[in-house]
């Protein structure tokens, strides 16, 4: 049961951790200095839309596509589920991917180019065999010959019931009066596009924000926009979530895949709704270049911006996410500090939001930090191996409120009770072991989160 | 996000992960074939009592002691949680059986001699800082005093609230009433015990069994019991449970914790009630030798056999805590075949039971399969990486009926909905990618759990 391990690494390993370490603590701090709206903002060079093709059995908007108006298809990166049972959509976007960029280097997310991207909700097109892939071949062909492009500059994203198949008919029916004819060049669209993409989403989520990039002549304003949906199934790793990050900057595929990558790290892989792991997570990053500004090359001022951008807008649609979870009632952001290293800081706030006791004491608002001690020192690094948490150094502050420093400290449990009536309850756990920082968002586990999911298919 | 990795290793290692594979394996089939009483049952030389100290605020029993009788002390073996955040009496304990027996060879569980074993229930004295370790120390001596026996052959354990110190004058008065005068060599005492231990559970969790075991002049009839509380805070690596397993074995230390240790693997370590790991989590095991058979030796058939009772016997108490497990109707087994490994079996049935998706549809008996499909594909063995689990090889049985074979099964969902109106609803999942089988038992979520986590502190 004892689990004492060494991670007995190299000087040179250890050297590339910390530089990605401070990379990425440089990106979160960048993102929290960019300013993020949360209404629709389709930016240039797209034109969206949806339409209820009548997968919903409620007959609710359930399929939306993105085109990219631009003479040349967009720059495109996605990021996908690391489970093993993964959806013919998300097979599907891969291998597109693959097709029009070629095999990714250096692990960086698979990219290449697209024209269009097609969703359909309401039901998952996963663990549906060979039939599903076929089904979900034949909608890329529609959305290809629709769109005026190759098959392969097509991708997929798909939320639902598992294990059931796709309407093809229907879908195809959809594509071919949604495209072109149906789409515009709206913020409206892009809010349809978010609505069609909803689920058990309560709300619809979307985020934008606006950087200056170098561009002939001075600069351009570039636009980075997000909708995701996704509110159940969400764990690190990632979730029964699909986000599109749309932009009019210009930038090549694989800068694309590598400033969306430590974005997705920050944000939607700290975010943890019920611990479940879906089979059709897809983060998809579209750029357009219609804003008209210089090409984002490779660790460049420019490169750092935009990164900081993208990284901001997905971190207020995780954290819209987090407050919309299945039947929550509010949303747990813990934040910590004092970690030996960022996989601990990030492994440490991401057990505090998953636990179930934790969550349901917020649902109480039960200022039990007790349980939050626990979850603590419970956590593990994505290598299996035990986060270094010492409960003499460990201080945790709930609502605002000091409540553990080493040995309990005494608090008006009444008054954090009342602090603890809030839309974001924040967990603040210091663990006294060195500067590294991190933050994960989850909501409170309610009785509602359990009658919606005891009779989601029936 | 993609997560391919290779668990490049010598064939060295292959080989003794695949020899300690196949023990576990026959461990569990030799378990499987012993049969198992859920009757209290005392072995020889131990005397055991309870009665309420005044911890519980409900005035219910909260102080247990077992005191074992013979001349010499028993052999005891210990496993741990192996949270960062240990409470005190895991520590003590921890200390003491280092004390009695040394520093641990070659991995085993700590393990040394004891005389008593003090259990409290209402306050767990964890995250209570020194002062707490002072408490349990003053415990120690309490008991070590009215057992006539030094401080460091008590072994403690405790469950109940984090975070809030123990009533250290109310424990002395009731070890002082209780031992020796208040304790006798009774099945009756043990349920008082193990009744004196629970917290949220609802029933008493007891399991015995009989070998026979090589003796002077023939063989000797040795009894291997158990009582285990603990139904929430309950996740593999372990939980807040407290199990004791007795014997009247003649069998020294070492080798009782070279039993105890893949008997818990392949039971306590596969239950996982809310997926939280707790401070406290204790399993110990004590030999009295006062069945009178021959000492058994490591490596014999007696070994063997003794390890398969304590097997069944934790299994036995494991699967009892499933069926309780806080809010519980209904204990979820999952059992995985055709895993290339034991690790893949084992990690794959954990994910399943633990799955918050796949249990709140079992409450609601909804046999919605693509969560259990979902499940599976997320596991990840203890290192982090992901198991082997190909959609198409996958099979599902789900109550009986098969639901997936690589493509969903046609089947009637209202027969299979009746079919997990059980108080065991078992998922069979085939991997289909080799020959090593796992189980691990759950239980159903539902709105009772969140009501009673909601509410417990405050």
């Amino acid at each position: 049961m004892s689990t004492e391990q060494s991670s007995g690494r190299g000087s040179e390993w250890q050297a590339a951790v910390a530089a990605q370490d401070a990379a990425l603590e440089r990106l979160a701090e960048a993102a929290a200095r960019i300013d993020v709206d949360e209404a629709p903002r389709l930016p240039g060079g797209f034109a969206a839309g949806a339409l209820a093709a009548g997968i919903k059995p409620s007959g609710r908007p359930d399929l939306s596509v993105v085109l990219v108006t631009t003479p040349e298809p967009a720059s495109a990166a996605g990021t996908f589920t690391s489970n093993r049972v993964q959806a013919a959509p998300v097979r599907l976007s891969r291998a597109h991917l693959a097709a029009t960029g070629g095999a990714p280097a250096d692990g960086l997310p698979p990219h290449g180019t697209a024209r269009a991207v097609v969703v359909t909700a309401g039901s998952a097109n996963a663990a549906t065999g060979p039939d599903g892939d076929a089904d979900q071949l034949a909608i890329a062909g529609f959305l290809a010959s629709a769109a005026g492009c190759a098959a392969e500059q097509t991708l997929h994203a798909s939320t639902g019931l598992i294990g059931t198949r796709l309407p093809v008919e229907r879908v195809a029916a959809g594509i071919a009066s949604l495209v072109p004819a149906g789409l515009s060049a709206t913020d409206t669209a892009l809010a349809e596009v978010g609505r069609a993409m909803m689920t058990t989403d309560t709300r619809l989520k979307t985020a934008s924000a606006v950087v200056a990039l170098p561009a002939p002549g001075g600069t351009r304003r570039v636009r980075v926009s997000g909708v995701v949906k996704g509110v159940g199934m969400i764990h690190p790793g990632m979730a029964t979530m699909i986000a599109l990050v749309l932009t009019d900057a210009t930038v090549a595929p694989g800068t694309l895949a590598a400033l969306l990558r430590p974005a997705v790290a920050l944000t939607f892989d700290q975010l943890s709704v019920d611990g479940d792991m879906s089979t059709n997570d897809t983060v998809l990053a579209l750029a357009s270049g219609a804003a008209g500004a210089d090409p984002v090359e490779p660790g460049t001022p420019a490169a750092a911006e935009l990164g900081a951008a993208i990284a901001a807008v997905c971190r207020s649609l995780a954290r819209q996410q987090a407050a919309d979870g299945e039947g929550a009632t509010c949303r747990i952001t813990c934040r910590v500090s004092g970690a030996v290293d960022l996989a601990d800081a990030r492994a440490v706030s991401r057990a505090v939001v998953r636990s179930s006791l934790v969550k349901a004491a917020v649902h109480g608002r039960d200022p039990n930090w007790g349980r939050i001690a626990a979850a603590a020192g419970s956590a593990r690094r994505p290598d299996g191996s035990p986060v270094s948490v010492d409960p003499e150094s460990l201080r945790i502050t709930l609502a605002g409120t000091p409540v553990f420093a080493g040995a309990p400290l005494a608090f008006d449990a009444p008054s954090v009770s009342a602090a603890m009536a809030a839309p974001d309850v924040v967990v603040e756990v210091d663990l006294g072991m060195g500067r590294a920082t991190g933050e994960a968002w989850g909501c409170d586990l309610t009785e509602a989160y359990v009658r919606e999911n005891a009779e989601y298919a029936t």
